[in-house]
């Protein structure tokens, strides 16, 4: 571990994100998954939260429909979630219909909410005098959470603070009752932390930023609220690990327990870091990041190993078939992984971030938008299908929320420096000094590596364009208005300061060969494995192309992989071709073991597809590491 | 598969085995096994009966004792094994004191018999309403067939009557319940075949023989019986696969379902078939012998590939983590595979069995004879210890009845042809045609693979010494008297027809290389990996003499193997050394995976240990198989 911290290497950047709002996607890959998004997945959310009773619990607990709670005690939050989603399609894409449904739900929410201001179905239909008395895992607090980002996802789209008042008025009720001299006690599962930052940027209110800090710090302190808890309950085995609570926060060094709740928890962390620039937490975080990204991730950039707890296990342990992996645990790093990037400005968050998008986080989603992975294997024997929905439904309308607010990610700002962090062909407004500047990226990232910027001002302006060198890039070149540049910056970044008048264009080139990638020899699951990998799409061997046996098949050292377009094929995608090498089967029949032959292999074309897109022709095998081939 | 049959092909051979009475075990390799059974196990194992209440059951039911059944339902079958493991071991070391036990043992069981013959401690102490209702899962017939081995056993090795009374009271009494024209049923857990026709043997009362042929002719006969009781008490789910009743047992053709019930079903079938010369039978046997040995066993001989249920899986799904591999289910194999060697007399059946005994039976016992594994990984990462003993204790007593009666295993013979199908140094008094004969074997098998027979007669006889030529060896060569000879047969086979005299040797020398072994490549689990083997010896690395991250060594292809006997080492033993290799693991700091490099591999050395003695030296990883070097 170096001794400096990432803050002492590069300061604090803390630049802000230019909003979803002020972003248009308009590229192949992203704009196609976007619209079945808009079109397809909102609505068919929305009638599965009818259809199971979630939004009824509202209309329940607010006396507008009989009957009792009905489902999992924290649907509540996919509620909320979907009306984040919703919120953010309807900022890029006015839609009546979809608003005044969003009205119609939303005013049942308000009208659900205690008079005191507390606001959770469960609680209020079955339990009201429980209330407050199951934080290490009645997800009261996370509900509360999700639904202030909804909230404030819903005013910023729609520029109503009806939902906003009443978040308001729950963080007030929740802040009446934990706080300093209050009651001590956090959240068994991470999400209000973040939120209350979100509703405390949203409002200006500083109480609200102070709670989620109060949160933060709180966090594993002795005596353990939540082992308090549990005691109470008669449970003396409780782990405060598996919600990242057995240590204080500052003194946390792995990444551990169950992976979205740590994924929420560090966001919540940045975000707090972001106002106060507190250098411990930093630490911290650097430590947390450095644990995940070189013990503790997938080369999908997915997190989580194992289903039991849905939790990090140990350093290496990354088995492929067994793999948890979840949805959300991807888009959670990607949440953590943008925060990081706003705070330190480093592409190594970047990196990561697009990694668990394109990968990880994008599987979990079938091309036909109503389908949904809720763990992402990255080794399959023909098992794994994407379901219609699940009792515990957090991932669909997570990665709908994720896609609907992607224009949010493409750039970050201070001042007068513009950091283009994620490359797709895009339109951005965005105001510099005062003036309104428009760019444009023209690209078919990620099946190719260049990006032509075209900036449209009114007149000249200076101001720097910051281009994130991907870690997976090692040759990029640059030319300003058709000339060759010699940007300046760290290898990470290219900058290229100016004064850009109208039309202007940068054209940023990176090389975007195959890479073969291997793991570290520690990670047992993939020894003498390569996995393909071009940008920052990870490829995967699926049986519809390859026939089974997918174990079998070694890709030669020497053997060229070739990159094509397919429009054909899932939607468009470039696949890559290679012969590889299987066995020789002759000799085989009926015998089981045999003295070594050395015996020869046969030649077998090999097709490999993104891993982003497997699974979306009928089950089958398939495989991100195959053997590596002499 | 071949149209023709074994029995076309080789014709019913119906050898008889030469009894253990008759045969002493000297060598190095099994005396020593076979003592510390004598003096540590047997005497072991009946303090754990006695502690687990085992023995006090009898004695409730008996009226000797108060109180309530203790333990698992079919722990009476514990007792049973071990009074058939200790008439073994008084068979051939008398012992006043253990013979005094036995006799108190057997007449608190005698005692604890209904006035019916009735006799299973649980149902008559604790649902003596309920008998013969259960016979999918109770058990009750699993019992009174190992309760009938034991009284043949006692028989055979006391002469005494006193146990096999009781057998055959019991016998007739579930001959008066089972059987054509009375109720149609047969053993959820196969057992009682065996036993009637060792019951048969004992006493020459051929209703024994016809109840066992009764009881697997009716099994997965339609309507399916254990499919009608299921549907009584509730369970439409059952399916009689799992015991082998899915079809008549002439139509079975994959070994299928619990693992230790297939081993006890075939051996019964073959016992029925050496009495019948059913050919049905013995095509049926054949089929599921190839399935099994060419589709569903570890190198180790172990079989069941899954802790769920215990049982067989899919053709060539043989994981080595989370193997099954009961030490049961070996010992079952072991005794399958000597019936199908005295049925038709190739070595084929002794090489599966000799496989079974040195390394997936044996393993499940510790050097120190009072440690015992349930389940025989081919991999461990560290977490597998042998256990004192077992809730469900089936695997402790039936390791220390398998090495008390191993003399048995030895020879086979017919009329006046004598078939050494296993070698270790030992002494067995034959009768051929009237006159004594006594072979000794002088060898350090498995260590060594020369073996060297003496032939003792008061006057020179002819017969003919056939000597197996186990699978693994490639070449041999024999030797008469110092003579090279040049011996007839099959290849499996040598054969040595003379008349022998007093002091005349044969000298049979087997070339025991180091095997470097491939799986098919069918499995997945072993693909890319060899393991090493020696004669009938599989090895294995442990974490002790190699450090841990056993899964990146490589042997390459070149790498000289070298084996030593090491007299201070697991009790004695072969150890295989090689050079091999490791990943250079420079550069790997902090990072996780990285574009491939083919970078170097570091010279690291290896020692490998027999299977049959891993996990004697603490907890550690362990591996059989490793990575095929280039």
């Amino acid at each position: 571990m170096e001794k400096s911290t990432m803050a002492d290497m590069h300061g604090f950047s803390n630049f802000a994100p230019v909003p979803l709002k002020a972003v248009r996607i308009h590229d192949g890959f992203w704009s196609t998954r976007m619209d079945t998004n808009r079109t397809v997945t909102i609505p068919y959310e929305l009638e599965q939260m009818e259809k199971t009773g979630r939004i009824d619990n509202f209309r329940r607990a607010a006396g507008i429909k009989c009957g009792e709670f009905e489902g999992i005690y924290f649907n509540d939050s996919d509620v909320y979630k979907w009306i984040e989603a919703a919120s953010y399609s309807l900022a890029t894409h006015p839609d009546g219909k979809l608003e005044a449904k969003l009205d119609e739900i939303t005013g049942v929410i308000a009208a659900a909410q205690e008079a005191d201001g507390y606001l959770n179905t469960y609680y209020t239909l079955k339990e009201p005098d429980k209330k407050w008395t199951g934080l290490v895992a009645m997800h009261e607090l996370y509900c509360a959470g999700h639904f202030m980002e909804a909230a404030v996802a819903h005013n910023q789209a729609t520029g109503k603070r009806s939902l906003l008042d009443v978040a308001c008025r729950l963080a007030d009720h929740i802040g009446s009752v934990f706080g300093p001299g209050k009651r001590r006690g956090a959240p068994g599962h991470e999400e209000i932390e973040l939120a209350l930052v979100k509703l405390y940027r949203a409002t200006g209110e500083r109480r609200y930023f102070d709670l989620a800090q109060f949160f933060i710090d709180v966090r594993g302190q002795e005596p353990n609220t939540f082992v308090q808890e549990a005691l109470r309950s008669g449970d003396d085995k409780y782990d405060p690990i598996y919600c990242q609570a057995h240590v204080p926060v500052r003194e946390q060094t792995e990444v551990v327990g169950h992976a979205v709740r740590a994924m929420y928890l560090y966001s919540g962390m940045a975000d707090v870091c972001a106002e106060t620039g507190d250098k411990s937490l930093l630490d911290a975080l650097e430590k947390l990041w450095r644990n995940m990204t070189s013990r503790r991730m997938y080369i999908t950039g997915g997190i989580g190993s194992t289903s039991s707890g849905e939790r990090f296990t140990q350093d290496y342990d990354l088995p492929n078939d067994t793999a948890y992996a979840e949805t959300c645990a991807a888009i959670g790093s990607v949440f953590w992984n943008h925060r990081m990037l706003l705070l330190i400005g480093r592409s190594q968050f970047a990196d990561v971030m697009e990694l668990a998008l394109y990968n990880g986080a994008l599987s979990g989603i079938g091309l036909d938008g109503k389908s949904f992975f809720y763990v992402n294997p990255l080794r399959s024997r023909g098992a794994h299908e994407r379901q219609e929905w699940f009792g515990c439904a957090c991932c669909p309308p997570n990665i709908a929320r994720l896609l609907a607010s992607l224009g949010g990610y493409l750039y970050a700002q201070k001042n007068d420096v513009v950091f283009a962090g994620l490359y797709a062909g895009s339109t951005a407004t965005l105001k510099i000094n005062g003036a309104d500047v428009t760019i444009t990226q023209e690209t078919d990232y990620p099946w190719g590596g260049d990006v032509e910027f075209r900036i449209d001002v009114d007149s000249p302006i200076e101001f720097e364009l910051l281009l994130r060198v991907p870690g997976w890039c090692e040759e990029a070149a640059v030319a300003v208005n058709g000339q060759d540049a010699e940007p300046t910056g760290a290898c990470d970044r290219v900058s290229i300061r100016r004064t850009w008048g109208p039309g202007d264009t940068a054209r940023f080139s990176m090389q975007m060969p195959v890479v073969r990638v291997e793991a570290c020899p520690q990670v047992e699951a993939d020894y003498g494995k390569v996995a393909l990998r071009r940008g920052p799409i990870v490829y995967c061997l699926e049986e519809a192309d390859n026939g089974g046996e997918l174990f079998q098949l070694a890709l030669p050292a020497a053997a060229e992989v070739k990159a094509s377009f397919r429009e054909d094929l899932l939607g468009g995608v470039v696949v890559l071709e290679a012969l590889a090498e299987a066995p020789d089967l002759s000799g085989w029949d009926n015998v089981l073991y045999r003295k070594a032959s050395g015996s020869g292999a046969v030649t077998r074309k090999m097709v490999a597809v993104p891993y982003c897109t497997w699974a979306n022709r009928g089950p089958g095998e398939m495989t991100v590491w195959l053997n590596n081939g002499r």
